[in-house]
């Protein structure tokens, strides 16, 4: 449990849209939160979880690829770009966003026979663009799916719905179409994951298996890569903490629309639509000047 | 039947080593014979084989998969490169010499899924370090060549073995595990052919099939490139040419070896060693200065 | 002549903007006509036409460059890519859209000196961000346009104005500057064609000469590669295809704008604007719920 | 202790430069012992070391860069690809040989930041043919690498002298000049290491920590990917093995040079000749017809 | 002094913006002027600037890095892409816009180590996707750059906040941590420069020295190039000139908005609302039809 | 005139092949003098020259291309990879060797449309290997020559022919077909040079112009990057140069017949044969042990 101080200031990630107790307490102590996750920027997105999905991405390929598929990890005992004359490794990346494009990066850059799948016909051309002929690039369909994973030795799940659970897109008996001690990494488990089987891990024990399939589902990857990581999210918060600090909430608020996008309960008020309707809870916008 | 001029001077392809009865009337004739495919190079190999192997090997690739594989011409009807969305072609290339890499070239250039045999590990780490991830190499055996046959959409036949025929690797049996209407393209042709079932064919009627499998074995492929063949060639042998009209062939023979590897025949001898053994005739050297 | 029945569901290429006598069958029937060519899909574009495009850019190259410029098609005996030593095919792509970006990546994978000219410079900025200095890029006007043709050995037509026949930028006359046996492969043929002296052919008798320059003008170049093609179709279509199937058309339609813009004719009425305005029929719009 | 029957045919790796206790118990019961490391190629190198010599540098900078530079590891908490905005790890490669190509391959592919040193400016400028402005060459001496370690977050240890110990090149007082909590990778291991501070690990334990510095020292790093490993190695001694089984040993031996080359010993008598002098055992050639 | 006739049409690069004296004696005249820089395109972004940013950014890296940091003009005497064996220099790029992708290619294509840096991190993403390891990408602010430029041979100075004065973001103090004799090159000098230390040069005396930095910042540096300059502008104006011609400035003006938006002043009227805010002179638009 | 201490120790670059009057003073004075030149390695090459050769063959592209190119420097005013939508500069090279290639490398690099002339097969292979659709390679003859003069803006000559004077492939009548302002860069201009009218410049006055030609002809390419240069040079002549300090002249050479090839005179004997053909004094070997 959390304790806020009445009126406080918070600026930090806050996930408050499926945790209704946190949200309530927020309110209760009219705490100030402005949410890391739904700060928008004048290009579009969400530029503090952007960095995120890109460390994530890339270490999907690293965890799954390079450290779990040997042996002593309990994988394969594959070397995912294998050597001259040796079958490569195969990997297949479901979905093509940004989590699957840097895992597909380092995918490449490690040798393997890369596979992606997306329903997005132009989200393919541009894989097509960009990788050519290192990657195979398949529509995303029952029929698909299943001819990838029964040849995959890693699989990385790397679907969005934006604002919503992750669809489950492999069962746990469409794990036995998979060969034994294969890996998958499912970068969705925030989002509840997009294989039947996943459940949340850390990084203190990140795996389990079920039906002989190796499952990496740790939930913050990116703690992994901690300097990393720490140097790409202050980029790209550093510089609304110091409006904040410098001109105060509510003026920096005024100035800049992208941060109070950011802004989740003010005043006891739940001030961003898509949370409160996530919530439940009337959305009551607030405007500064 | 060639009828030859009492001593005259001959420069061109001869490939006498299989045909007795032309040696010997090179020989009865006292035809100087200089032989384009026996010249060497001060930097080894055969200089003007060499563009043709390039140029057959770049073939290979456009014949069997930029057309023989369409459906007006009798194949599966797939798109080598795919486009976005839908699986590549899948190439398998059995031999990594001259001809199938640039087969390879070619392969990977139009998008395919290229997979690279041979038995030289040496020649495969080649292919690692100019192609990475954009092909896979492949031990040559019996199990990974059934493997991949059974997956291609064209087979390029590029097995070398220099002044041998060409082993057999794939029977006539070993068709039927291949997908119906897909392409093998048999560059070995010349020295018999690397599938039991090839057999030369021309321009004008270049394809058969056998157990549903398309067969292009076109014995002269860079004829029908005719403009770039020339150029290749006339590049490669108007120098020795010049030499011997401006110096007579004698002097040319005694200023450079290379040239006088290319002798086959001088008045009446039998001038090339590889090629009396294999004709059974005695080899009698000369010498000039 | 095609024959409807009364109120039938048409789901399907249907063209008929230039075709008065079937847009006014399928009103006089009351067909319910969705065609492929008129959906949208939310990332922009008309998802149905674009694979078509990207193969048929892929084809001409193909077609052209790996076919039809070789001696025994009647062609000027030049392979694209050259080899080492001997000048490569010089390919002139008209028009940088997604059949020019096709053909372009292609030609640049078979090795050619390629060239593509568009009017738009921020097209031709990303061709060289996309392929830096394998490819030359270059405004296209009346100027440039002659130059390249003179040196060309493939020229590839890939002129669209969306909704507008294509115009004629290549004389009749024009052909009398390019070398003799050069091909033209028109992929505008569709909308009339960019050369003047195009003509629509078909997959059993491709081509024809006119000024000593090959046409290759096959109006459904695609069906060279079925398989791949119908692969690419499919994967577009079918998701609409069940849902009119599962939900019943209507409602199919009331849930999807992007299908609602592929509806042609419905009930009697011509549905879609930019159809009613070619065709010089009301535009009567239909809402569903 | 290993126990041999008398007179028994051994192939396999031996490794005796180094044991003579075992090379005395394979004289003494006149074992005919073929060694893979000391069978040769007809195209020069060491064919059954090669492929291992591949795993190892690949697993090099997974094990190091994808795996122990993570903070849950030990590791500094650096990916080594960084993300865009945020700096990429510094990977070093000292020995420019297989082990360093195939390390700096992967490292390339990871998106680090890389540099390699040798002494050979040769092998520096094939680097540079390969990888141009990816990968930074340096010679390799005192001032140059201990400048890089400086930098370095990783740094792999790829020298070898063959048939002789690896040199120490950099001393634990070096370490100090390290970032905390960088990694080495010592593949030299197998030949004493290139490290003062390198001593052999495990799988089961394969790190430690010296002046800060993590140690990763497996001396069978190819274990961990053990099915690659197994297909890599069978590729290249599976052929001597059925000629050795079909033919006998010394009809075998009799008919190719190469596996010659690899026998140690024979009926009592030392037969390879730098092993002989390694072991200060006399010298005694044998021949087979 | 520039004179005017009354009522003459213009059609040139104008930049009045700043030049008050200027706009007023246009609006004095009656003048109907169109300015290149205002032009705007359907494809967004102002295309006769463009062409004009690409040539400044590639010309930056040949000058600053292929010319002045030669000894003999001044430089470090270090060659960018160094050769096999000796570190390549380090090419720092701030922003990266037009001008810095432009700089960029040139410089990784001459091997440089380089360095971009922006604040949008969705640029510095698409800097990942083109150019992979071979550029480190870094967020720009004041710690990343101050590390930068110590390090660096070669700065470039590509930061452009349009329609206002280049930021000054390094001072004349910050030179004294760079290296002796390296060079920058201030691409944003048009408006203004980006270092403190700036001033505009010409072509025919075009550095100078601060700090033992050398300074190269021509204003006009396209011109350098100017018969590749040229065929890249006209290119851009020629199109709309010829409507001028054609049809009459009105009337085109009618035709087109996006030659409208070039429209600075007509009949005594300023219309263009951003230059007429600048100068604090009213905003009048006028229409044509 | 240098003088000489009788019977010193002198280590540098000589060249007195060409210089009778040096070599006769350096026997006479009893010097022992080990040119870098001839200095051999146990790769092959001459160690020594060859990283001024990778320095002259990058600077040739620099200087020819990016700098007097330039209109302000005399030249046509071309950007040599041009921009989208305008050109490339052409550029030949002839000779594709060390220089050639390091040209070749920069060439690519900046965008140009490059073309190699060789008369080695196997080495333009290199090149399609290494480049491939990037570069055009052409067999070196007097038409190719030609046909690439008319179109180059910037036309390079690294012809190096071993111990020999640079033949002239380019005459002085041959300039006229050249474009008015185009630039020549003779890297042989060491040898004599590969053009007619080529006469060795230095830094402060390095081109003329001959028949509207620019000719850029500095002997001493390498000197306008003096820390590049002396680091790759330093690099490889300060192993000897330390044996030879440590262990005495006599010492080094007895332990290294690499170093020994590079004694040019010792003891009034001239040492190396080639130095005393060209010489025409008696070749007089020493041996040390």
């Amino acid at each position: 449990m959390i304790f806020f101080h009445e009126g406080q200031i918070l600026y930090t990630y806050l996930h408050i849209a499926a945790d209704k107790p946190q949200a309530q307490a927020l309110l209760a102590k009219k705490v100030k939160a402005v949410a890391y996750e739904t700060i928008t920027s004048p290009e579009g997105g969400l530029p503090c979880l952007t960095p995120m999905s890109e460390i994530a991405g890339r270490l999907a390929t690293q965890e799954g690829g390079a450290k779990y598929l040997e042996k002593p990890f309990g994988g394969r005992g594959v070397l995912l770009g294998g050597v001259p004359g040796v079958k490569r490794g195969n990997v297949v990346i479901i979905g093509g966003g940004i989590v699957g494009l840097n895992a597909c990066k380092m995918a490449v850059g490690l040798g393997a026979n890369v596979t992606v799948l997306d329903i997005s016909a132009s989200r393919l051309a541009f894989y097509d663009d960009l990788f050519d002929s290192r990657v195979t690039t398949l529509f995303s369909n029952r029929t698909n799916l299943i001819k990838c994973i029964k040849e995959a030795d890693l699989v990385i799940g790397a679907v969005l719905i934006p604002g919503a659970a992750a669809p489950k897109l492999i069962s746990k008996e469409d794990l036995k179409l998979m060969k034994k001690n294969s890996v998958i990494v499912d970068v969705a488990i925030d989002q509840g994951g997009c294989f039947e089987t996943s459940k949340a891990t850390y990084h203190d024990n990140p795996t389990f298996v079920v039906n002989d399939v190796l499952h990496y589902c740790v939930a913050n990857m990116p703690g992994a890569v901690s300097l990393t990581s720490t140097l790409a999210l202050t980029a790209t918060t550093l510089r609304h903490g110091l409006n904040i600090a410098n001109k105060g909430l509510e003026k920096a608020l005024a100035d800049d629309k992208h941060l109070l996008n950011g802004l989740n309960t003010y005043d006891g008020k739940l001030t961003n639509e898509a949370v409160a309707i996530s919530l439940d809870i009337p959305f009551e916008p607030v405007a500064f000047n």
